[in-house]
């Protein structure tokens, strides 16, 4: 075969994926924080259409004519075969990618954020508020704001703000207000910064600045990246695109890997094929999510109800939780710092239908830095989790001489993140063991349901 | 049509174009910096190869297959329709881009230093030696190294070294080693060091450095990323492809436009059009370069001989040039800081064939915002020059009411640009006029021929 599997624009799905309805148990639901009764999204915060995605029994939702459009800028992705992993490797495995790095914001957020956007333009809004970190998500939707005239306010904690500007440059780009989280356009702000002048913020923080803001202005929606039904499912473009290009070459995957923070890329791009493993025709399909050491909600945390955010004011859901005051160590992989993990991720771990490894960093960017110099892609550090996995499997397959077909799910470039390489070839990276303490303490906190 | 038109790795071009023997007069010869007579490439530094395709008569020069398996982890790339950019300017023009940028090092440039690395291989050498400011050469030719398993050895303008560290870890990443320029590993670099502990170090001094050095071992070959003949040469490329892709869609440009430093990325996309212009097919295209006007070697330097390199040591060429010891205004498109171009260039423009225009840096910028706004793809500063003159270009369709196709030649995308970008949103951006005084200086030093 080629290196690359490619598919036209015309061969591009015209529909996302949800898989809500082919769950072989429903999803525990949302919880009000405050009654803790079953509740939707609170529908200030977000537009009726998203809401309804969030819930929908459709298995099929079609992709607005100009979100597809807009895909196209850079859709449909590649899928490819990595030959020269393989043979560095010297494994039988047979190693493919789906990469989405060649978006314009460099990972998968964008194929999430220019449909919210549209939904919010849709119905008749003029403004989206967001939080960001280190600002991989709201750039993203920067960018998804942008194709749609939206204005666009993105609260970035402020430590970040200053000390990572090129990703703020990026938001500014495409047009949207950064400003330092905590700041004086919110009440929160303004009172955090009376306390403490010189707080250097958090995204707990900025999440409030964000929803404070859509709260009081009434042509304004929230926006969040990632962990939610509707974010999911968005993503499930990916996936399906990645399943019409393994058609077309007669592969279909024994093991898909990726990583997961909040779960929404790698659930974009397993979604499609564990529906086969669902309905009994991939009984053997394995999947596996891939969670930082530092972090490692899945695999260490109790199955149990808690807040989706550090103040306890989102829904409460089921999932995978450290504790929703428990803050992760500082390691690179920004986007898989998060406490708990999206409810259907969840729901199928515990269903027994996926599997979850938890991975240290120093070996991450040890086999990223593999993949780098075999593929020429340099990876971020979220999906270098992931890289970690497909080099073990491969390996493992070299002892067996099994020959296994991997997906790995790319999710995007490491073109922000050389710092972080920097610190891994100096030798100044630090590793973090499992904070087993903190998370015991953050668990007494859990919301009782 | 589609927003892009997509090649299957089947339809990529074989060979590249070499434009020589279709010049309507031969290119003036290269002369021996200390004889002053016609002279090849000093086969010391470069591998045979590279010397034969400097001045092959071959109209088509096979790409070897091993070099065409790398071009594909990432080639063809995409030639897109810029729609949405032809609607935010409300032009009846059509405007194209090719884009390079979905490389793994973000830019044209590894199309070359992969063909330089199979080369240097080939002939029995185990290293190479070069020369960066920034770090996009280096870093290119770091990815070019690695998929040989070659040693590269890259010389870093220190101040770049420790202002810049994200190329010099994506050059690591790939597995180069690099060092600050000036520094203890050569003679030139000992001598510069005992007389100014402190050196920021400069392009010059890298370069002596980077040739010392292959001089000096028997193992290793010199490499340059641009103005050479072989290295135009590998760029077309992405022309061929280009004009494949729009015979797919049954057009044809009525304007060509790219940015040029040394040449190298313009003239991969130019040259296989400009055949057809030569030739008597196509009269009326039109092919302009732009330049900075900081650096406006073609639009305000005189057709003469000069070095090659600003320490001139490397052969005399037939140039438009500002002198080889001027050195340009700090501009952040350091891919055009260059005092002379490349030679083929400079003949085409000399007997009439193409145009060329120069821009001022903060216009520029402008333009850059906007076709990243209308597009998404953040463009590198270098080919946002080319971006400032087809939008003048566009709107001048929308006052004739000329339905023109436009071509652009998208080098690179920004993400290590960043800098520069929140430079221009603070307004902390300079504008740097044509250093006139010091070209008429620099002028003064051209060599006697």
């Amino acid at each position: 075969m080629d290196t690359k599997v490619i598919l036209t624009e015309k061969e591009m799905p015209t529909s996302w994926y949800n898989i809500l309805p082919d769950l072989p148990q429903p999803l525990p639901p949302l919880l009000h924080p405050g009654t803790k009764e079953p509740t939707r999204l609170p529908p200030p915060l977000f537009p009726e259409a998203l809401n309804e995605q969030e819930f929908s029994t459709e298995r099929y939702i079609e992709i607005p004519e100009e979100v597809q459009e807009i895909y196209k800028l850079w859709r449909p992705t590649p899928l490819n075969r990595a030959y020269r992993l393989e043979k560095a490797l010297d494994t039988p495995a047979r190693i493919y990618y789906k990469y989405e790095g060649v978006s314009p914001a460099g990972s998968h957020k964008p194929n999430t954020a220019v449909a919210q956007a549209y939904y919010v333009k849709k119905e008749g809004f003029k403004r989206i508020s967001t939080e960001t970190g280190a600002g991989q998500w709201g750039s993203a939707l920067a960018m998804g704001c942008m194709f749609f005239g939206l204005e666009c306010k993105v609260y970035m904690v402020k430590v970040s703000y200053y000390q990572k500007p090129y990703r703020r440059s990026m938001m500014e780009t495409w047009g949207a207000k950064v400003v330092p989280s905590p700041g004086e356009d919110t009440e929160i702000g303004r009172r955090i910064l009376a306390e403490d002048p010189d707080s250097p913020g958090s995204l707990g923080i900025a999440i409030s600045e964000a929803v404070e803001d859509a709260f009081a202005h009434d042509d304004t929606k929230y926006s969040l990246g990632s962990v939610l039904n509707h974010v999911l499912l968005h993503q499930t473009i990916a996936g399906q695109e990645a399943k019409k290009q393994l058609e077309k070459i007669d592969a279909y995957p024994d093991i898909i890997v990726g990583c997961i923070g909040g779960g929404s890329n790698f659930s974009g791009v397993f979604f499609p094929f564990v529906k086969d493993k669902i309905e009994g025709r991939r009984p053997d399909l394995q999947v596996i999510c891939v969670e930082p050491e530092a972090c490692p909600s899945v695999t260490k945390g109790p199955y149990t109800w808690d807040y989706g955010d550090v103040a306890g004011l989102a829904p409460i859901v089921k999932m995978y939780t450290l504790g929703h005051t428990f803050i992760p160590p500082k390691i690179h992989a920004g986007g898989l710092r998060y406490h708990g993990m999206a409810p259907i991720i969840c729901h199928l771990h515990h269903l027994g239908l996926i599997d979850c490894r938890a991975e240290h960093q120093i070996p991450v960017f040890k086999s990223a830095v593999v993949f780098a110099r075999a593929e020429g892609i340099i990876p971020a550090p979220e999906p270098a989790h992931a890289i970690k996995v497909v080099i073990d499997e491969a390996l493992k397959c070299k002892q067996s001489g099994e020959k296994k077909n991997i997906l790995l799910a790319l999710s995007g470039h490491g073109h922000f993140d050389m710092g972080a390489y920097d610190e891994y070839f100096s030798g100044r990276l630090e590793d973090y063991e499992y904070p087993k303490e903190k998370v015991e303490e953050a668990l007494t906190h859990l919301p009782k349901v």
